[in-house]
This record gives C-alpha cells, structure tokens and sequence, in this order.
C-alpha cells in the first residue's frame, strides 16, 4: 500500500495524539490492569466497568432478519450480514447487498466482546442494545419482542458470569461478568405494558436499567404521556441510560451536499451530542424534573453538551418572559439545571478529552457520576489489525488519567467504582 | 402584583445562583471596578474590556429605517422602534406597530452602551454589529453601506475616546474607551469588493477586526469562493469575531409547536451554539485551516460547544473512511482541531458558569485565549430597574473569579489582559 505524504501527515497527527504519553499514567493503568494469567495481579486490579456497550443480542438480530422494511437485516451469500437502519440506507439503486452497512461479529457475537474487554483490561461490562433499540415495532408485537430481547440479554449474562465463577468465590473486580440495560417497547398501545416491562426487569438478576433513544412514545421526552413511564422508572429506583439516534436534520449542517463531502463526521460528531442536549433541555423546560425528582438518567456521550451548555441554558430560561417567574403566562421549571446535573444525572465518560471531561466533572458536582464507557463495537480502528487496541478507548482511558493526574481515588471512581456504586454490581 | 409560590420558587432558584456567594472574590472584584470619581483607584484598577458587545449604530438603524423588507426597522407612533428580522417576525396577521422586537436605546445610543459600561466596571467595549449584520444586502449597494457603517463605527469611538481623554495622557485602563469589529460587504458581486474593505478597515485608528456571520457568501464558511476573504484576513492579521445568526431548524428542536411552547429557549441556548460549532467544524474538514494556518477568529459564547466537543470531532475524523488518512477518496484536514484551538482560535468568556469555563480554558490550552464578553444589549434583565446590574454579566464575572480562585492572573487576563495584547488595545 502507497502512502501519501498527506495522509501520513494525517496519520502521524493523529497517532501523536493517541500515542502522546503521560506514558508513567497509561504504564500505570495498564499494570493494574485485570489479567487472566496472574492471580497476584488479580487481588490489586482495580475494577474497570464499561457502561456503554452495545449488542446485537440474538433474539434481536432474529426480529431485523424477519423484516423486509426498515431497519432489517439482510444476509448476502458468504458475507457479513448488512443492517439497513435508515430509510435513506435502503436505496433500490443499490444492491441489496451493499445497502446499508456491515454488522459484523462484534455486533452480536458475545465472545467477540469478551476479548475487546480483555484487550483494553475491562473486567465487567453492561451491554445494551443498540439503536434503533425497538421503536420501529407495530404496537401489537412490542411487548413480545421487548420480553423475549431482555429474556436473551439476561441469558447471555448469566451465562457468561456462571462461566467466569463457577463456584461464585471471586469478588467483581477479579472475574469477567456481564451485566445489561434493558430495552422497553415504547410503540406498545398501552402505557401500562410499558410500565408493566419496566418492573418485570426487576426480576431478572443481571438487569441494571434500561436503555432509551430521545423519541419516547413517538414525540420527544416532554411528552405528557410519558409521565406513567417517568414514574415507573422513578418508583423502581430504575437508571435510565439516555442514548441519540436520530441526530440532526441534514438541512442544519447546510443539506445533503454537505452531510456527502464529509460522511458521518458531522452528524456523528455534532448532531448526536446535539440530539442528547436538546432532549434532557426539553424535559427541564416541560416539568418533568420537577415531577419526578428522583428520576436517575445515565447520558450517553458525557451528556452530549448539557455539562458545556448548562449555563447558558439556565440563563436563557431566566430571560424567557413566557415563564411565569417573569410575568409570562407559561409555566416554566422550578428545578435548575444544575440541581438537575447534580442529582438526577450521570454521565459517561465517553468524551474523548480532558477538555470535556472537566466539564463533565463540574457540573456534575464531583467525580462520583461519572462512568467509562467505550462504545463498543462502533468506532473500531479502521484498520485491519484485529489485535490492536481501539483509539477510541485508549483516547478515553488517557483523557481520564490527564484530568486527575493528581487525584487516583478520582480515576479509580470514574473507571469503576462509580458504576459498582451506582448500578449496585455484585 | 401578586407572586405566586411557583413564581417565588423559580425566582428564588435563579438568584440563589446569581447571588452565589464566592462574595469575598466579587467584593475583591468591584473594589478593583474602575471608578471615575477616585484617582487613586483608577490606579489599581484592572483593565475590564468587553469584546462582545452590539450595537446597532446610526447608518446601520437608518439603513433598516429605509427598507420594507425583511430585515427592516419599523417605527411606531410614540414608541420604541422595532426590528423585524426574521420573515416568521413579518406576519400579516399582526399589527405593524407590533411586528418583531422593540430595539431600544440600548441598541443606538451609544450613552446607554456607556452608562451600562460605568454600571459594570466596564472601561473598554469592542463594538461590533448585531445580526443580521450586511448578510441580506443587494450585491451592488453592499460595498457603499459596508463603508459608511464602518465609518460610523470608527467615528463613534473617535468620539468617545476623545472626549474621556482629550489630552490622552491617561492609560487604557483609566479612560472610558471604545474600539469595534467592522462589518463585511459579504453580498457584493466580486469578492475583491469584500477583500478591499478589509485593508481598509487597517487604515480606520479604532477598528480591531471585523464580525461575521455563518453564512460566508450564503454557501456556509467552507465555501472556496471564500479563499480570496481567508487570505486577505490572514494577510493583514484581521481578526474575526464569528457570531451566530441562524440557528438551527425549528425541526431540531421537534417542530414549531415546540418552539413556541418554550419560546427562545431551545433556539438560543442551544441552536447558536451548535451553529457556531458546525461553522468551525465545515471549515476545519474544508481544510481552511490548513491552506490559512494564521487566520485568528474570536468565537462568540465560548465556541458555542468546540471546546467540550473538540474531542468527538476529532475522533469523528479519525474514523471516518472518506478521508485519505484512512485510504478514503476524500482529502480530509490536516492539523488537529486541538492544534487549531490552540493556534487560531480565540473565545469569550461567554459561558456562564464555571462548567463551561474549565472546557474552554483547558481546550484552548490556557487562559491567554479567552476574553470577558457581556453580550449587551441582548439578555437584561426583565424586571424594569434601570440602575440593576443584568445577571446575564455577573454571572461570567462570578463563573471567572470561581474557575479561577487561586490563580489572579488569569481572572486579569481574561477580564481585560488578553484583550488588550490580542487586539493591540492602547
């Protein structure tokens, strides 16, 4: 393969990054990390959790493979299957063999997790589905496909943790267990099955919330309709892990011309995080804050950029004279967004640098709602060497030791003490 | 008037954080306040320069005065002039006198601009045009007006300067001064038009750079038939202030139903920052930054959300196969958005809270980049005390003593000191 200055330029650029040590921090962590082959090493590892990973589990690659409309799975003969998950992936000028994109083992084969884990040293991981979770589903068959999907995660759970300590001797940071965020069936007819849903998975031992993307019944998360869900999840003490997926229209980043020049880069970059802000800002503006206080939600991408853009926020609802505090006729919210930050929110730490994650820090009041998170299995090296370490995970660990390279109990939290706390592990 | 619990518990929240007490750093702040009635004050005073600051200035109201289009000033009988500025502002349905927004004397008299300074500890203002700037102009009358509001500027500033230090002996710290961006024929037909306006604006004594909007020529700012603007920039050590005007799509935020439940809210709290950060994100990936690696651009509210989500984007680029680097068919950037922060950009301090301000100072690889802006006229306060301080100011001024507490250097230099070294203020 030729390279061209330009594009070793661009590699060397950022390679420099992902390499740029603090070597002494990263040597550090990667001795502590969990490793199979010496017990010594076991007994001090820390315990590093990740809480943001996605799986295809089985049950829901069957439900895409019987679909024929958007999002299904298709298979070509001898190929990688192929998820066709938006209506513009499902091109009939192209052949159904190359629409949409490649979901490869990672996406569904639990082993193929397993060694990632052991590859960047975590030793627990709590999967979730992915987008588009199981919002597409006609309203009669949601809660069988939400029943059967958990029934499969809880499974695949069990499984792999009754493998990894048969005898149940070890403590959590010295064995490789799993644990899951369930998926709910919000296009269920009736509120009640949803609710019904979320209390189920209460009993199902390796369940530790549930995952949501920011449509909810179909009209964004200030809707009204929503409450008995709210109170649902407030009632069972359930964590809510709040996850974009529709992202921006095309027209705000200057139409379809503009989103083709430069692929997934801007609304990957800028329209998810955006998605996940405007979300959590439309549940503050619309009371549900106020309603349901002890609602806890876990947001994916450190909060988008609720943590950057809470102040301006809170300034904003003050200056809006439609909010009965300033004499308008609309009922604006009693909460700020900072009691919010700091009581009902948490934040991964998937935000790939120590500029984010300051921020993340302070508005969340303090390390202890901050949790790792990988991603897994999106944002993989574009190359093909299999046994290599992922960018996208090395950036986040590092970023994580620069912000506290001072305060290891800090470090310590945010890699997994947090997530044992917070999501009750055992 | 009558408060009711829920208005007294939403005023109470916002100014439980307004008054939020760090009060020995705010007392050590307006002690320091430049006071015109004390000389041995004015001494010890820091320099205060507000670098975000609007004004619609005499050419600019008589050039909205003359149109019937939007963006035109309409006057009612005996009361305040209005803008309409948006074609959704120039509804049919409502009465003329009501149309769009009153601009006050806020935005005119440039008396008010320095009353509100004075209230502040203000002793420098860099003024600069507010939205929707020359944007809409016919191409050939955009270079007359661009000249004669630009004129404007630099006479108002010559006389206000002139007349708080006649015989200039004072320094910049103990005089009451203006300085301004100009504003850019960017409709005119030959982007020579645009490039001589811009020399010129080196030969006016007070300017100090010029304002812009995201639009460029109307195509965004990653267009190439900008290269001859960049250039000229860049030449001539211009620096940019990049303000937001557009937004974001009603549809973003969940349609217009949404909008007009919460009023400004989502639009301006979230909608300028994201358009601000897809502006520098287009002309990152267009490889502007690359073809004018010593353009400097001020970015208006901190970066709008660069800063938290400079890492995402990187990482974004990072993994997206377009680009050469990863054997893609499309050239993609070659600095790092890290090395373009901290080399070309430059943000105010306009992020209220401390949240925010930690992001922008550890992206921007130090304190030495950001500057205190105010924002004025826009977000007062809604009660009707003409002599109040606006919260939407003494929230920065907190937020930078708070990020700041231990370190007085950087709360002089981003309050003033950075201003007066970047923009060569004397």
């Amino acid at each position: 393969m030729i390279i061209h200055k330009s594009q070793k330029s661009i590699a060397n650029r950022f390679f420099s990054v992902v390499t740029f040590t603090n070597h002494l921090c990263y040597n550090l962590l990667r001795q502590a990390y969990w490793s199979p082959e010496s017990k010594e090493k076991k007994m001090s590892s820390p315990l590093i959790v990740d809480i943001h990973t996605h799986v295809y589990p089985p049950a829901y690659m069957e439900l895409l493979r019987s679909r024929k409309v958007v999002p299904y799975v298709h298979d070509p003969v001898s190929a990688t299957p192929r998820l066709v998950i938006l209506s513009s992936d499902d091109d009939p000028s192209i052949p159904l063999d190359e629409r949409g994109r490649p979901v490869d083992s990672s996406y569904w084969n639990i082993n193929v997790k397993l060694a990632f884990m052991r590859r960047h040293g975590i030793n627990c991981s709590v999967i979730s589905l992915a987008n588009p979770w199981l919002d597409f589903l006609e309203p009669d068959e949601a809660q069988t496909w939400a029943e059967r999907i958990n029934d499969d995660l809880e499974q695949t759970c069990a499984r792999v943790n009754q493998a990894a300590d048969p005898d149940k001797t070890h403590s959590l940071h010295e064995k490789e267990t799993l644990f899951a965020f369930g998926a709910l069936p919000l296009s269920a007819p009736r509120a009640d099955i949803v609710v019904n849903e979320i209390k189920r998975l209460k009993t199902l031992p390796h369940l530790r919330g549930v995952i949501m993307g920011t449509s909810g019944l179909g009209k964004g998360l200030d809707d009204p309709a929503l409450d008995p869900v709210w109170g649902a999840l407030q009632e069972t003490e359930t964590l809510l892990f709040l996850h974009p997926h529709y992202g921006l229209p095309d027209e705000a980043f200057g139409g379809p011309e503009v989103i083709n020049r430069y692929g997934h880069v801007l609304p990957l970059a800028l329209g998810f995080p955006l998605e996940t802000t405007i979300a959590v800002a439309r549940m503050l503006l619309s009371g549900v804050f106020d309603r349901f206080p002890r609602l806890k939600i876990l947001l994916a991408h450190s909060g988008g950029t609720l943590p950057f853009l809470a102040g301006r926020i809170e300034s904003c609802i003050h200056h809006e004279r439609k909010f009965v505090a300033n004499g308008g006729n609309v009922s604006g919210p009693q909460r700020s967004v900072w009691d919010v930050l700091q009581t009902n929110i948490y934040l991964d730490a998937v935000v790939y640098g120590t500029a984010g994650l300051k921020a993340a820090v302070t508005a969340a009041g303090g390390a202890d709602r901050l949790m790792f998170g990988t991603d897994h299995p999106f944002f993989p090296p574009l190359d093909t060497n299999e046994d290599a370490e992922w960018p996208s995970v090395t950036t986040n660990y590092k970023a994580i030791h620069a912000a506290f390279d001072t305060e290891k109990e800090a470090v310590g939290a945010i890699l997994g003490g947090n997530a044992g706390r917070i999501l009750n592990l055992e």
